[in-house]
């Protein structure tokens, strides 16, 4: 099959033809992709950053946000069926730690993630446990069912650290950023205020419910986030810039007894002055890391089939798998927020005979 | 000074023009009222009801939902001062007890409540204590800030249940229901069922934001609402009506693991089927009493400031003061919603002598 | 292999020797039973009463309390070997609905639960699947470990309540009654009463950490409840009971603000005074079922561990499962609170050739 | 009358026998202080550090832990008699903000403390607002009232992290650190390890129920805490220290979806690797500040009636005010724990004549 690999130890990704079909275990489903979004993790390994060159192993495909067909099934898969329209939870647990059993596989210390730690989506065909299917509702389209996987990571940000009727700051719009805004408004934020470096992005948070926002070079903005609020300070932060500053400034920007949530990953240790940002505010800070298995996915479901999310403004671009390449460079230049990767439909034109490990193979095309 | 007092052991309440100014001890505070809104509470009181025939005294002036301008305030107030906009919370807790300690007045078991234990607002002053005054944000109308009490309700079931990117089943859309459905929809409802059983408090539900309605004579709705819901039955029921078959049958709409939050107060002692409609569910039962003192205010304050709120189709009469026979027929009859009584301005225009128990009185009019 | 039946449409178990092992599929476990404990629900279908004559099929054998020793595992197993000593969630849930899927397996609406919809562990062998199986620390006793079920329950209600600091009132003390006050007692609760019909369980209660006791028949009960927190009644009622008038007398004993959980299952609908107990007191019920899947065993397991646990004076008698008419009438009698049934070692001195769906067959004996 | 004051700009505190009596005003309350704790606060000020420097302005009494006899009310006091034995809440809050008007006055921005801000109760009388005050129960000794306030550091850490059936790490057991170890134990800890640089400290920590103790020089110690727990890390992490090595290595030591309680505070920004301590781990961190007004004394009065507290070992010191030279160099030695300073009864002998902003004065003597 094909797929899209980290074939060699320098930024880029290579295209591959004759990549095996991954094998299929008992418990596991095979997936043939038809849409695909590049996340900002993927271009990590795509320029082959510090962070990449330590985690990923090369000749690893790369991907994991994603929608496709189920083709087959391993032959102790009980739940999900050939032909389903599935996507993917793409954090793997051991399924043995206290994380994996109690519903928190997402911080289980021994996690593969799709497309790092295993061979992701960026293919043909994906294989992942049956654990981690997730069946699409027939009313989403593919565009969108490609990015529950981000969508699952805003959804979780802004539903652990609750916003019904509070002021909520969010320090960095990004993709994912840019989503928390759209879920924010829909999930009831009083009023949303949004910070960043880039104008466009900005425009486009406000575009999406944003009541105020603030670029990052105007040094005084923690003031008007402060003057918007009787003085108090935002409710609520919900970090995802992963930038030292911001996480500062965000902290300084909070009202006492407020929540400040971090989904951003700093690249370094950050200081932070805790008596004033947090003991003596009686803050709660939450560290936010994936989806919650699977409450955060029906939230996401919930949320995109009631209608309230606006997606339009942040998927902005759709092209095909082998564009990559361009898809890699609209992100670096900014034009692009979130692109979608589409696979064509005569890609599945047959049914693939895979390396499986097991001998009754299910097999068949929609 | 005049009033509206329950004089007689009948139905119906009696304007009077020589009512004693309330006494302001050295916490109180006198307020001229400009605004009231009449409760269903009062109406009970009008209609001389068993509830009302055990609880109120004779003589006393009835009304508890109101805004007005501070005329006088006791030597040992602070926080407030002459000509300021208020409104108050009606619940006056004993002070002393764990629930008045902890931010939980309104269940205080020794609670007085403004209108019915004592002296309320259907007047030409009232007087509360400070700790119960709420000042109004001049961007706030009067006819708004006049409901704040029940808006409040709706606000505390509301925000006790938690409604964010919930499903959300409301039984009963009289006054407090239809501004649950608002606020449910701010608040960030994924999807609002509401039942009734008058056809014209359904259509303004549907107005305010409800995505299905059902007539209560239709006996099935239960089955309509776990048909939207993948037979799940709703995330939430806020119970509104206190009626028992609305009770029963909205418990048997809940989802597993569901909210119920129950404000609506029977009039007689209810049959539950605790095993399927709360143990077998997992499911947790909230008991409503009036606003939390003073969490509630602000959410009402923010979410009303926010601009999210529509109650316009709710308050949908105001009258002057001498009407209030009309205002409870308009009631009675269902053409009304919420009706604010206005007391004019004239009745403002000279200074009160009021029986004070304190020797400092300071008085102004703005 | 040997199996406890319920064969007949008539009180009783039957003993049977040629039970067919249980079929293991791709996913399951296969389990030598060591230790069954007897439940008051396995009392139920004994005296074959209206609810086990709606519910059981004929055939099915009972019993859902066990330790066991892993005889054989499904091809598709990965985290469970055999030779392992392990018990295991009786609720058997789909995997694909909401609840399932969010770790609440507990309340799954299509939950089969063992000795009850499926075979059950009052046999030589019992299969589970994988996902059921709970490890057993090697530091905890057979009779401790064959109780983690039931256990469980108590854990689940008390943990859901939360009673650190608080006065505690359980209103039934059978065996799950009991095993909250030791769990109640370690778990940190500022002081436990307990109510029954038994004085010897209410002595039982004593020794266990009840700081006061009252028998059912005295009908001023709740009056020394109040009595014993300053007029405030029980911050948490722990009902254990099932019983209407217990129920409701449990209630008015609740605090304002307090939280009741619900275990024990009435037979019938009960009636409620809503307004005074729930609606005016702002109180929480919350609907315990089951455990939770398997944060509730993760917590039975530390505070096993902890040495903080009495069972001593619950699990009064051990016998051998042929003896399980004693067990039963000693537990009618009252003269039992919790049996443990043992299975001899020799009746594992074989290994078994069970009639298994699948091929790989692993199978050793330790 | 007497008093402890801050006189002049170099360390120490000075008796002054001249000192005016507060002034009390209509919501006032004068108590004549029979016993007062050290605080480490106390210390700082007492020692002239830099915090106090920028804080404390020359001329203020110290000392905020306390209990006594009212001897004087306000006019519009209306909840205390003369008379009563009473300590109270040493943060005076504005009463107008969100935090105060919420029950979290605590983290009122304009808060002042008693003996920090304002005069304290290193004296013969001192003065608080009514709502401050807590009423002592007749069965708790004075020594143990006067300690009420550090106790609810401790307990509002505890109760805020929730300890039942938890692995607790407290790091840094001076006397808050203490009294943690003997609340956690009482409220339900499953296990409990501490850190400190005393290796006296840490066997008083033993005493009180701690199950392992580790010597902060040893650097391995996370290593130990891991060991402890299956690898996971403590369930809880209560950090009493303010240092920002145990700081760091507490949050290493702290389990995937822990809750970390910062009370301790740091006397300069601290270096956090916020990506592997809090977001990965899917960690919760709070701020803790003070105690809630009044959740936290309800709390500490019932953990201190149940007998579950054990005080002995940490209320070391009971000297008499004169000697309080003696008792700040007991702390600095570290041969004192926590101080306790009481007041001679002849003191009381008579009424004060106080510089009152009230003409009715109500004064007697117990």
């Amino acid at each position: 099959m094909f797929a899209l690999k980290k074939l060699y130890d320098q930024p880029g990704l290579w295209w591959t033809d004759d990549a095996p079909i991954p094998a299929v275990g008992p418990r596991d489903v095979l997936v043939a992709v038809t849409h695909a979004g590049i996340c900002g993790t993927d271009r990590h390994i795509y320029e082959w950053d510090a962070w990449s060159r330590n985690r990923v192993h090369l000749g690893t495909t790369t991907g994991h946000e994603f929608v496709g067909r189920v083709v087959q099934v391993g032959e102790a898969v009980t739940r999900t069926r050939v032909g389903q329209r599935v996507s993917a939870e793409g954090h793997v647990g051991c399924g043995r730690c206290r994380a994996c059993r109690t519903g928190n596989g997402h911080i289980c210390e021994q996690v593969e993630i799709l497309g790092i730690d295993r061979d992701g989506c960026f293919a043909q065909y994906v294989a992942v446990p049956e654990d981690n299917i997730w069946p699409i509702d027939a009313r989403i389209p593919d565009h969108v069912a490609a990015v529950f996987d981000p969508l699952g990571n805003a959804m979780h940000t802004v539903m652990a650290a609750g916003v019904s009727g509070k002021s909520v700051l969010i320090t960095g719009v990004g993709i994912i950023g840019l989503m928390a805004v759209t879920v924010a408004r829909a999930a009831g934020a009083a009023r949303i205020f949004a910070c960043d470096v880039d104008r466009r992005r900005l425009e486009i948070a406000r575009c999406l419910g944003a009541d105020e926002t603030y670029h990052a070079a105007d040094e005084d903005w923690p003031d008007r986030v402060r003057h918007a609020t009787h003085q108090r300070g935002a409710d609520v932060l919900l970090e995802m810039s992963g930038h030292p500053r911001a996480i500062q400034q965000g902290f300084s920007s909070l009202a006492g007894g407020g929540v400040a949530a971090l989904l951003g990953l700093p690249s370094d240790r950050v200081v932070l002055d805790l008596a004033n940002d947090i003991i003596f505010k009686g803050a709660t800070v939450l560290g936010i890391n994936g989806r919650r298995m699977f409450e955060t996915w029906y939230q996401v479901e919930d949320f995109v089939l009631s209608g309230r999310l606006d997606l339009a403004p942040i998927i902005t671009h759709q092209l095909e798998l082998h564009e990559f390449q361009k898809g890699f460079q609209l992100m670096q230049s900014g034009e692009a927020i979130k692109v979608v990767l589409a696979i064509p439909q005569e890609s599945l034109s047959s049914c693939p005979t895979p390396a499986s490990t097991t001998a009754a193979v299910s097999c068949s095309l929609l």
